[in-house]
């Protein structure tokens, strides 16, 4: 048995979202139907982050064990093909052989995610269904200086969908950068994981603030409250990309 | 009678090109159609650049002459409102009432498109239909040693294609840029004005080079040749994108 790590990129409009679901199509579905088409194997496909339906990658990070004798680019070769013929948006970008005891889930240390929001009042064209479409320009420093206070050890339980099964709302948001590009608006996050929703929740709260709608110390007390009855606005998951995740000894 | 300047953006994937079409949608062709309804007069969009087929535009520029009494707002706003309603990826970014002598073909200085290519061994996603997808990685240096021989006043009949009906194959090519950002390559280009399918066919002779199929003299040696058989290969519409047109005392 070896077991492949695998660097994947999608488009995560037809889907339900990463994880298997019993209605409707996943990325880690199509990927293990790949997989089984080759190897003749049903092995799971285990990712770095469960994406929510409509999100994409650009860096997602999975493992699979295979028992049958195959090198990493023929598994490379013949997932794509195969992917492409069922006509799925979904590429494995490279595949690495690695040991036993890599986990895409448990050995990640480090989940990156990025969200697009385009501010213009004229509609999407080309971005449609990859970006958060807002109509007003944002306060990028407001926006700064509100992120400022989400980045460390908290209780996120604001920023938590009300159906996350992690045990403890509690989280450390190493990074969460506002960056702007013309009209364009990106928000950076990092942390070792992340709660359901949590990329999304704290998107509509800074882009409340953009607005002028909330204070950037709103922020701290809607953090400081621990209830998510306080979260003004949930993003969509359009804007949102899985870019990253690493490992001990490993990047990708 | 007032003339409008239009600042347009759209995916060129559904239309035939910018310039209307007796078998097919065209741009231009729905950017009237939206003038038509709002106004009821059957007024024709001018256009800076005429792309082709299933080429896009981040900063198309094109002027209309309304004579009804409408304010650039609300023009924008109901094209907008209309272009959605009809289905059309096409967006007017900004409106701006104008001087009769600004003419968005004629007065233009400069043109910018800008190709993006990318290069991996696996399908493209969510990148499908706005980049050219190839195989091989590119030697940038040897395509930016290349893209040097075209910068300046040519005969750019290699780099033309045969029903191009511009009266003179010369052109002065002001800037050609080769850039890369992880597995993405952009070529930027910069001109008074461009011959029919020459940034594509730039491109192909460049990736050619970076592919290590020419050397960067070849590239001089094609141009030299005046001779469309010279070219190697055609780049795809798909990468393509009309970034932008100068005016004088105007920017966009």
């Amino acid at each position: 048995m070896t077991r492949f790590r695998l660097h994947i990129a999608f488009d995560g409009r037809p889907y339900m979202g990463w994880q298997r679901q019993r209605h409707g199509p996943s990325v880690a579905a199509a990927l293990e139907a790949a997989v089984a088409e080759i190897t003749g194997e049903s092995a799971i496909v285990h990712g770095a982050g469960r994406t929510d339906a409509g999100v994409h990658a650009s860096g997602m990070v999975a493992h699979v064990d295979i028992v049958r004798d195959i090198s990493a680019f023929r598994l490379m070769e013949g997932m794509n093909a195969r992917l492409r013929l069922a006509g799925h948006p979904i590429a494995i970008l490279s595949a690495t052989p690695v040991s036993d005891d890599f986990h895409a889930r448990f050995s990640c240390i480090e989940r990156s995610y990025r969200y697009t929001i385009i501010c213009r009042r004229a509609p999407l064209t080309r971005e449609a269904g990859f970006a958060w479409h807002r109509r007003h320009a944002l306060d990028l420093p407001a926006m700064q200086e509100a992120a400022g206070f989400l980045v460390g050890r908290h209780d996120f339980t604001t920023f938590r969908h009300v159906h996350c099964q992690a045990k403890s709302p509690v989280r450390t948001l190493d990074r969460l950068e506002v960056s702007g590009e013309g009209a364009r608006v990106f928000v950076t996050a990092k942390a070792r994981s992340f709660l359901h929703h949590q990329v999304r929740s704290i998107v509509g709260a800074l882009v409340f603030v953009g607005e002028g709608r909330w204070r950037p110390e709103d922020m701290k007390a809607a953090l400081d409250a621990c209830d998510r009855a306080r979260l003004p606005i949930n993003a969509p998951p359009d804007g949102l990309a899985f870019t990253g995740a690493k490992y001990p000894l490993h990047r990708s």
